[in-house]
């Protein structure tokens, strides 16, 4: 053909080569509002390190809204030097220190959601400051936007002024978008960010409905609103499931563990549901005061591993029932699966009902893309045998993690009974070398053609990783 | 950092500084329509000085459509002579020496909606020309827009024209949109409005659906249309709450209280739940043929310190339940609560449902937002003694209320028995110093984990500020 | 004030001056499609004037679709010469000898429907050609527009073009738009159009719904279609009624009276609501075939009179009720009234269900909206009595129309039982001299407060003129 | 008139004079998906001769995604020379010599779906590179659009300026637009396009509702997503039936008869409502490996003259009722209906409910089109008598089907009992001549205003061509 034969490689597997398993890491909002001052991250940073967190890849601190004052003459903004006394540049270099890579917040509009100046007409100034600082990670959000939404095109063209710019910087900053799924942003921007917030801001409940978040569906949804249940969001996902992929994620917002607004068959749940979909995990919740239930939640490294799968894709739900509905109006139950990068499957069985009950899955539920995908012979997991781990059989007891959040387990990075640790195996690689750790614990097997029984319990989910006796499982590229 | 120390403050709470509180006043649409004249502006603002309302806070009067007969050679708006025969200016003196702000009426289209002469292509003379008379707020409807609309750009660039105009007239000038929640204002228009109207336009019903006003919530309706009713309205705020901030209000049209088309409970229904979700209060009605009971509605001060609290947010619908519908198929109640300035909650129990039923407010759900707010503590309000003011107790007598209307009283702003006077002393500073016309009067108290119960008669609501005893409430910024 | 005292009027009725009422006349596509021709046109014209339709006000002759064979080398349409071997503007001259105005047609696209050249980027010329050959009224479509559609002013703009190119010629040509209903044109298209489709394509069936007009409301309706029932066009105008306006009509689309596929009570049901509703009443069958019964119904100037009413609205459809299914699931009553620019007021009670029924209207609901409108007086309408006029109780006789068909009967403009002739006398001198065939036939009264009852036959309608015994009704403008 | 007699002729019935009827060939995706070679192409070339594929129309090979490895310096597309070492235009070349014109696929986007370079921007270069390599056809997607989508507008423009393109290579190759239904290509893509997808991607299951596809409506759908059943996508169609025309086809996407998801009743339903909408006819399984059973479906030529008839229209369905619901909530029963272009109509009884049913087809409904089009006189079909033709009783035995693919039958273009040939003679001369493999097997004939009875099976169809005794029936031009 035409043309010279140097060849130009095909689309990276992310715009600007960084994030290609979703970020991990703590985040200032959920817990601490505008509450916000350089010791609360930097105290936050040492206990990440301190109960282990870090180390189990949570490496991002993340601040959000209220750090600025305003812009200064030259059009630069001016972080608050009541909160923050240091300076920022300082601030950062010692998050830099503690091992964590630091991300800042800003808006696409006029001003922040808590009307600070936003970046609309300042992304070449504030990506430019940014870079200056050591900032490795910009929350970009959605308020004051004067009015530039509408058609897909409209927001892309907006926030691509940001991508560009922070692209013109030199340093590599991952990109998060949060325009809460305002025209449809897991179908455009992929090349141009690293992740992107698919629904209205979450609160902490397991289900209840609330006025302010009124779409259920993600879609089209013409008011995002806030407030959105754990259920509400993860209702949304379904659809939309195929954009997720290595370096885009689809956000489900920040993690609400901790919180106190749910019991801990939920927060289970909740962060089970956020992990399998690869939304990105951002711990919501002071460290300082966290209980150990909700430590060993986070803590959880099996569950963690399907989030840094280096599949990077999105579960998918197989099927959901309407079952007896409680206070609030509901009650479902759910199947999802997700084939991983080694060949296994991962199976959640959701309980969103209002009492425990038995759930199946049956192998042609579990493999039905195999069977539908346009195959021209017989799927060949249908006629294997499957191990079956269950991923939070393994779930530290609360007396360690008491231990460990009192100091007196060693635990961290030096612990006796050392937990897994990303900084110095990354996921992929323990995946790959077969780390107890990733792996829970066999409790069965399904035979071909069979049927996965467990019992589950109000709120709760059981995950289930399913590794093919024979491991010949083939793979194919998911369709968009 | 790069730039000089100087900063430039964040954003305003308002855009233009004006309108920190909504807007109160009188405006001739809903009860005279296009029958307006210098006569009927003049008589109705001494009636209002006469009647106290003025110094309740009804401070502005605002012609609405109809008042001019087009434009001259040189493109400026002309006063229709017969109906003005003073002259716009000279009327306005007249009004602003009676205490009042003066308001005036166009649209961002070809014409207005009485087909009058529109401002589009015309926003710089017009400004000019209003500010030149010495007009203090403008109503800016949406009617023959020629088609500029249908993306929120499209319709935030045709109301911003009349915004940078109406500033670089040099005068204050509040702006108040009323595009019908057309591509959703509530989403952009703080930046360039002091209100928007966020439905189509009110009817004297309180809950009679009909066809002429289609849709049932306020995002994305393709549709506002007109003959709204009250609970139509009402039930369109829940989503977009958060939208309301202090300097830009969702403005939910003017009051029909005092028409004829609704019972007493009613128009306290319809007057409580505008002022609580920080509308503009907008008197509609015919002032010299008020009845006794209309006037004591308008003139609760308690109900309207509300409206005008400092910390210019709305209410939360906490719960909604459909019970027997009446002949219109209609039926519901509904709990709403709004976390006011001083650290108090108001709670509103709204019976829209065919007959008397005891209602039931459960401290749970009164303060569900502290319990799920990302709180890492328990929230102190639930621990908290709470003693219950009932806002309409106080309500002025049909017989103090016939008295004033008579002239016998001496009410007004000289009342022996006086009346909240909000022209001496701002309601913000009635409420700093617990002014006890702003309180109601207590009816009893709830306990930590307690519920409070009242009965409601149909179609009314109960409305009561819940004040600590200990008074240690936090307040934390309202998300957005 | 500023500026010179010379004053400019306001906005017309119109936005070119014509069309103060709507339309009336023949249209070829419900019947001949693309089967048309010079003598189709001719003798069709000579039959109206024979059959009296003429001067009952039918006086367009509108050539639909399928006329051209393309443009010629200087870019101007050519008509096709084997359908108009006389050439169009012999053509047109004689058909304004015979006392009617001439339509043209087109499509704001590339091509026409029937796929013949459009006039997308040809407005110029195509205008210009059509005033040069005496055209008077251009049905513009929305076949093959290239895309240019998907907010309001992207359809405005589109339609604007040929709006300005008609103004252009000099020539008074009525402008009708066909874009049925596509980006709500009846919320813009008053400025710029005498009168706007708003629903797809009618087909000959009073209620059975088809897959191919899948639209139940027209604002925001994604896929006008075609194939649309009666009941289907009928449902989508209450939401939009109040855009019905002297110089702009909502377009329900032509007639099918005459075409054979519903039964008499159908025919008068059809002819009655889009008479009620201000549609353009263009008569779309063969009236060389036409029936005594169809000729009667379209031949009834009481029913005429409210189309061409001065008030120029539409009606209100005051309550809907759904009744027992037919085998297409559909079963409704529905109560519309109309205020009348002489003060009357016109009810129509139309049962929509599958068997005769007895039907009520109060006082309170014909007058709801005055009951409703903001008054601070109650409404006189409520406490007068009103005499009632059965509008379809003198329909002319089969046995009459026979004769007319006939040739027996001398009727038509010399007609020895001279019907209405709108040619010599307007409705609206008419109405205004009481003319008595424009008023049906007395058949009782309501007292205030009162009900009328009347039993309505399956798929049928009453149409009843009421008129104040004391005739001192007032009248306010209608609300946008 | 004014100009010159010259006359341009009206709008041809294809923009670029191709496709005047539906495209048919063989396609890689949904057996192969990115697994493809030139070893692939060209061995199931040869089998498509071999098995009489070719011969029976099927004479487009199409390969899609994943062929190239990027673009070259020069800004040209590579293809992968380790899938196509022979080089592209060497293996066009001998697909052509096997008398097959050869289809190539991109994105209208950065990327396409399997993130390979994209033609967004590089339209020109990539339309010329294909056609100096002898592409015949472009399969164009919708994926990494960089958002430019969300109106009608956006979408024409981005996708004509590859239709542009295409057009001044000088070579003829059929566009075929895979955009999934955004925007509504259907209502705009006539004059750019020749067919053009309207759903999301098809899925090898007959009617299991998946949460990734979730519309049920093509227009307006705001997420197409993929995994749609047949009943899915075939559901969609109706209300865009009248979209369907000479040189441009809604495609309902490849077929799956083959892949094994469904069983033989599922896949000849899907074949039937396929062929009798004239969507295209793209083989998408794996001809190696097919059963008898299923080539004998995709052989049967009467339906593939549904397909190929020259009125090149689609299907209107007539009726649908919802039956028995089955283990996903689905059951349902329809009539479709279709004039062809000599006076025929083809009726298909579809039961998707879950048992064997009598289905009835009356006259009235088969001819509802002909009752209601506005005819001025009786259809004359309804007083016709109509021989009944069975198009599914000849259909190849599994024995004959499996000798032709064991290579012992002498079938293909060769065969002793010798299929239809399209190569030799095309569908519209063998439907002149009345060739006997086009016009199935009588079984009986329906008298004027009879019934039409027949049982059918769990999710199978009956498809039957009427012809007219008399054979008098007129045809109209379908409405838009």
């Amino acid at each position: 053909s035409s043309g010279t034969p140097e060849v130009i490689v095909p689309g990276a597997s992310s715009y600007n080569g960084l994030n290609l398993v979703p970020q991990m890491g703590w985040n200032t909002w959920n817990a601490f509002h505008c509450d916000v001052d350089e010791d609360l991250l930097l105290t936050t940073a040492q206990q990440l390190v301190d109960y282990g967190l870090r180390d189990l890849g949570y490496n991002y601190i993340s601040l959000d809204d209220c750090w600025s004052i305003g812009r200064n003459l030259s059009g630069y903004l001016v972080e608050n030097p009541i909160k923050f006394p240091s300076g920022m540049p300082s601030v950062i270099a010692r998050i830099h220190d503690l091992g964590f890579k630091f991300g800042i917040y800003s808006s696409a509009g006029l001003f922040t959601c808590g009307r600070y100046p936003g970046s609309l007409g300042y992304e070449k100034e504030d990506a430019e400051l940014w870079a200056s600082w050591g900032v490795d990670y910009l929350k970009y959000d959605n308020c004051f936007n004067q009015g530039q939404s509408g058609t897909p095109k409209l927001s892309f063209d907006r926030y691509n002024v940001m991508s560009q710019a922070l692209n013109q910087t030199g340093r590599e900053i991952v990109y998060a978008m949060c325009n809460w799924g305002n025209d449809d942003p897991y179908d455009w921007a992929y090349t141009i960010a690293n992740s992107g917030r698919m629904s209205g801001d979450i609160y902490d409940s397991f289900n209840r409905p609330d006025d302010r978040c009124p779409c259920t569906e993600a879609p089209g949804c013409a008011w995002p609103g806030f407030h959105c249940s754990i259920m509400n969001i993860l209702n949304k996902i379904p659809a939309i499931t195929s954009r997720t992929m290595s370096g885009y994620f689809n956000d489900m917002d920040g993690l609400e563990v901790g919180n106190g607004g749910q019991d801990d068959n939920e927060y289970v749940s909740h962060f089970s549901m956020w992990a399998i979909n690869s939304s990105p995990l951002m711990i919501g919740t002071n460290i300082g005061t966290i209980s150990p239930a909700n430590l060993a939640i986070l803590s959880n490294p099996a569950i963690i591993a399907l989030n840094q799968d280096p599949s990077a894709g999105a579960a998918i739900r197989k099927w959901r029932y309407m079952v007896d509905p409680d206070d609030y109006g509901q009650g479902e139950i759910q199947l999802w699966t997700r084939v991983l990068d080694n060949g296994d499957t991962v199976i959640a069985l959701l309980n969103a009902g209002n009492m425990t009950r038995m759930m199946n899955a049956t192998m042609d539920d579990i493999f039905l893309d195999q069977r539908t995908a346009g195959a021209y012979r017989a799927p060949p997991e249908l006629s294997q045998t499957w191990d079956v781990y269950d991923l939070w059989a393994n779930r530290m007891t609360d007396q360690e993690a008491g231990a460990i959040i009192n100091g007196t387990s060693g635990a961290g990075s030096n612990a006796t009974n050392p937990r897994f640790n990303a900084t110095a195996t990354s996921y992929a690689e323990g995946l790959r070398n077969n780390a107890t750790a990733l792996f829970g614990s066999r409790t069965g097997s399904i035979a071909p053609s069979g049927t996965f029984s467990a019992e589950i319990a109000r709120h709760s989910v059981g995950v289930y990783r399913l590794r093919s006796q024979g491991n010949t499982s083939t793979r194919k590229r998911d369709e968009l």
